[in-house]
């Protein structure tokens, strides 16, 4: 047998449920049978509002740098962002993205079971460039005679959106694969280009060509992934109406993220949604939640979104057995719905649902 | 009998489907009943992507002068936009808005009956700025040695936050003195704030600012007008989950393309959604959705959002009774469901529908 592979992981809980949901990560990769090979080590680490509050800095260095010198993955919760502009304070995980060039937020949205609404399975993935765009965070604010005039700047370049495109490209064939080792010929792999360039002909047209080219790849040709693209506003319409149809989006930054949280809308709960912020060899699981401080501390949260992240980081950083155990104890106890937490209906507790997807593994 | 008022109306079809729907704005506004004391004369324009592929203008300066010298009002049908960036080409709605200063982009979405997704009634609109954002169109490309980065400029002034927020407040007020009027008791007058402060917070933080200042005005307060604020991801989440809690929603430029598209959705056909582009004693009317070159020509297009167009063209010009009739008219025909196009699953052509309702006037 092949010597155990030791995964360094850290765990950033930040705040509010983000230090429920976090333990439960930790508790899943511990529990996974060691027929897998993996061990894991890991190592706690600080960042958000409460830590703003209590030393000035949102994200400290010694987080990043562990992160950087000493992990293999990361989990991290949720952080509370005050709406109000506080002095000094700026989102850590905005910023770990950058500082860690995770250049991709993927955020699979998968329906538990047939609603009404929509009687067809929903299972797609949003793939989220993640460190440039609106989030270059570069605004100024200027004086006129008609008051305060402020302006930012959204930046898009060929570099970004190529390698954005390119991991698009990779998810959809690999999701393909998947779907044909299940004998599932559901759907044809797809990748969704999303834009405003009708507006914005230079920098979301160059998100476009970009995409295009990167997509236009023979290998992505051979896996039969088909490209085609929407506009973002026909995009969230679609999406509303016909999630169905989709595979993988591919979007920048800001459409990103709102298209991730309107699909999460569509499987009735945040709850359940997970992502990963992945740059090349690291990877960090973080639930599509936000710190729910009005449920925090109860115990009730609800942990799928974060076990389904533990999944995602593992599968980016090669263990998609490992992962594919996860998933599929998740979907057990997701389609048996006799454990889940009071946002699904249900009256479970945190550790009962962490407990029930466990003896599943 | 006071003189009748005659109001000058300009006739903007643009491409595909704009050219069958259009005609339809001029029919119920010829058929609005004498009693009214209105009188109406029209003068077609041009504007769109034909009139650029012949005269190499998307929006000839004879339509923004004739607007700007001769009417009270305008009716815009539909643009096709090329995806592609092709040289010169512009869109003219963009344009229109910015050159006539109609300031406000107002979007009601108003369910037809209830349904299995949405058993509560959903009736809001949404309240988009329509000058500035990304749509000042400031854009720039460079080269580095990773290959082209582009730029665009997003810009947020207090002038035009603050203004479009007042009639964010304004329009709640009506709402609340219609319902009231109606007996309505279902809910209470709410303006909901979007923006992005949390990683914008200069830009998106004085939208913010200014849109709080100046709803805090006494009149708003006098009208019972709540004010809350939704950062737009989870508004969209929200949105989707809840839309029948929303009332008026007031967003910067693009933001609010995005909500108003995706507040569509929810009531299943874009074919139903109107909008004005508001200024100061000018209004566009202008349905949502897109010129379908897949039907143009077939005379199946939905007339409902023009129709409806018409009508909040009106309110803004002040005939609020003119107003109030057609869409009465409108929630007759789509109550009775008889007369339906395709879009909404009926075998009614456009003119059938537009006789329907100039029937129910
Ligand atoms: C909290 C916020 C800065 C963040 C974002 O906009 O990226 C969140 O919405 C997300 O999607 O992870
Ligand atoms: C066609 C396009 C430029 C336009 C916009 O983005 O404003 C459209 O989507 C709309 O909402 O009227």
């Amino acid at each position: 047998m092949a010597a155990a592979r030791t995964l360094r992981i850290g765990l950033i809980p930040g705040d509010g449920i983000g230090r429920e949901v976090i333990p439960a990560g930790r508790r899943i990769l511990e529990a996974l049978p060691s027929s897998l090979g993996l061990k894991f080590s890991f190592v706690d680490l600080e960042a958000g509002f409460d830590t703003f509050k209590q030393t000035g800095v949102a994200l400290p260095d010694r987080t990043v740098e562990t992160l950087r010198k000493e992990c293999d993955g990361a989990l991290f919760g949720a952080v509370s962002s005050p709406t109000t502009a506080t002095k000094g304070y700026s989102s850590p995980i905005v910023a770990l993205r950058k500082k860690l060039d995770l250049y991709a937020n993927v955020r699979p949205v998968k329906s538990v079971a047939p609603s009404p609404a929509y009687p067809e399975p929903i299972d797609l993935v949003t793939v989220r460039e993640n460190t440039e765009d609106l989030y270059v965070k570069e605004e100024r604010t200027y004086d006129t005679p008609d008051g305060p005039v402020a302006e930012a700047i959204k930046r898009i370049s060929t570099r970004a959106s190529t390698r954005i495109a390119t991991m698009a490209g990779e998810i959809a064939a690999r999701r393909a694969r998947v779907r044909q080792s299940l004998g599932d010929n559901t759907k044809q792999a797809l990748v969704t280009v999303t834009h405003k360039s009708n507006v914005l002909p230079q920098t979301d047209g160059l998100f476009r060509s970009a995409s295009f080219a990167a997509l236009a790849q023979q290998r992505f040709k051979d896996a039969g992934v088909k490209v085609e693209e929407q506009i973002i506003d026909s995009m969230l319409y679609k999406l509303v109406l016909q999630p169905a149809y989709y595979d993988v989006i591919v979007a920048p930054n800001l459409y990103g993220d709102l298209l991730s949280d309107t699909a999460a809308a569509l499987v009735k709960s945040l709850g359940l949604v997970p992502s990963a912020n992945v740059g090349d060899g690291f990877a960090i699981g973080e639930p599509c939640h936000g710190s729910a401080p009005d449920i925090a501390g109860k115990g009730i949260s609800n942990p799928i979104a974060t076990l389904r992240s533990v999944a995602l980081m593992l599968d980016f950083l090669n263990e998609e057995e490992a992962a594919a155990r996860i998933y599929k104890a998740v979907d057990g106890n997701l389609a048996e719905g006799k454990l889940l937490t009071p946002d699904m209906g249900g009256k479970a507790r945190t550790d009962e649902v962490v407990e029930d997807v466990i003896r599943r593994l």
